[in-house]
């Protein structure tokens, strides 16, 4: 089964939608409440249902808010319902947006490491007042799985790399346009500087937790996130809505047909499904 | 000007009629969006109308999501709108929610310091990869004006105490209910008697990142949050819907006293006006 985690509320459907089309292997959008009561057996027989054995091959969008503590409550959730539902063989994909890092606008970048602000890959977790760090490397089979289906849809510039997650969207990301700015435009350049020369190529703000809580509980997990601009040519959103919009729906597209090739779609196979 | 910080989208509305009925001074609700360009002169006119000099009696609620990422840009995007606005004498009040610590369900916690999870009134904030500490004291006269109302209101117990921020709502707050637990529910005990006898009275996810931002800001701050709970006897919400849904709506009715007076209504005066 795949879990798809996206940081809106408005992309589950679209994505369902937009990803899948009319497959019969549609995902099920499903809400995750915080404080649902999972081992209610009316709960645990609906979502087993939509997530469980009884579909092996059925997919789950989930979404999140912004920053860590969001995704992190989110992932809680989730990892409970996938054992309550008795979920095997899971696969969970962040998709998302990002800045980039001397990359055109636009680019998909497939995390290798998540690596935090001094680019080490890792994430603290502070339990009863104590600091545990915990690894942040995600599937590197998966992360080249994903990036075939890149290569396949030969639609959009798709790489590898380390994703930066930040607690932080304007002065933990080095932008000069947030209601404090202690820096300059060279203190900045040069921060960002450093992190390409760490193998840096994107920054966003979930993806350390994502996996280093995918790794304790032995799921396979991707970060597949689009660069909505250069971060090392600006800090602020230039392009038009329509461009960010088909932005938006690379990590989707990509997603979507990973999920497919891996179902054995049979219009994939005929080669004229592309999306 | 007060302005009011929220952490669900659906509370604003709520507040401007729940709190200040049909009394002229009705907040205005306002979203404030993510990379909206401030700079724009129809952005500030539109704004300077409904936060600004022309209406210095004003209010202004704003949601925010979970966690101290997703208010921190909601108060980036804040601090620039007064800016831009030309307000002064702004009061900031987060109300919420929160788990409390040796306290009835459903008291108001109105906040002393905000403190970590090692109890210290501090937060880290990571700029360029180095870290900054920033204090997270309150303002204590409109802690002592907010006990004041909450007196005056006599409808439910409100004190004042050291609230706990978190980064996490399971492992980070103690909780045997998550994903995962590393801990027995002796250690959890002990460490809720730790922080009860540092001060705290309650757990909440926001009110670092708040204090430290308004301190820098030279807005006065206050952080007024119900608990749904008491942490020493349990993790998850027991109470019915109605009772939840009631103890939400303290901090409002609270807060929404502590704006009449300060604006001197007439209801209040007559004493006909107690919500």
């Amino acid at each position: 089964m795949t879990s798809c985690t996206i940081s809106t509320w408005a992309r589950p459907p679209t994505i369902c939608r937009r990803c899948l089309g009319t497959l019969r292997w549609a995902l099920q959008p499903v809400r995750v409440r915080r404080r649902q009561p999972l081992e209610d057996e009316g709960f645990r027989s609906v979502h087993r249902r939509r997530a469980g054995p009884g579909r092996p091959e059925g997919g789950l969008p989930q979404h999140h808010g912004m920053g860590i503590p969001s995704i992190a409550i989110m992932l809680h959730e989730l990892i409970k319902l996938l054992y309550h539902a008795r979920c095997t063989d899971v696969t969970v994909v962040r998709i998302g947006t990002s800045g980039g890092i001397g990359l055109n606008p636009g680019t998909v970048v497939i995390t290798k490491q998540s690596v935090d602000a001094t680019f080490l890959p890792r994430f603290e977790q502070v339990i009863l007042g104590k600091t545990v760090v915990r690894g942040t490397d995600l599937d590197g089979d998966l992360a080249e799985e994903l990036l075939q289906c890149g290569k396949d849809l030969d639609s959009f510039e798709t790489i590898i790399g380390n994703t930066m997650c930040t607690m932080d969207f304007y002065e933990g990301q080095a932008r000069l346009d947030g209601a404090f700015c202690s820096y300059t435009e060279e203190d900045k350049q040069s921060y960002l500087r450093e992190a390409y020369a760490a193998g840096v190529r994107n920054i966003e703000m979930e993806s350390s937790v994502f996996a280093a809580m995918c790794n304790l509980s032995g799921l396979r997990a991707a970060v597949v996130c689009v660069t909505l601009l250069d971060r090392q040519k600006g800090d602020q959103l230039t392009s038009s809505h329509d461009v960010m919009q088909s932005y938006q729906q690379r990590p989707q597209m990509l997603v979507g047909h990973f999920i497919k090739k891996r179902m054995g779609c049979p219009a994939l196979e005929r080669g004229c499904c592309k999306q």
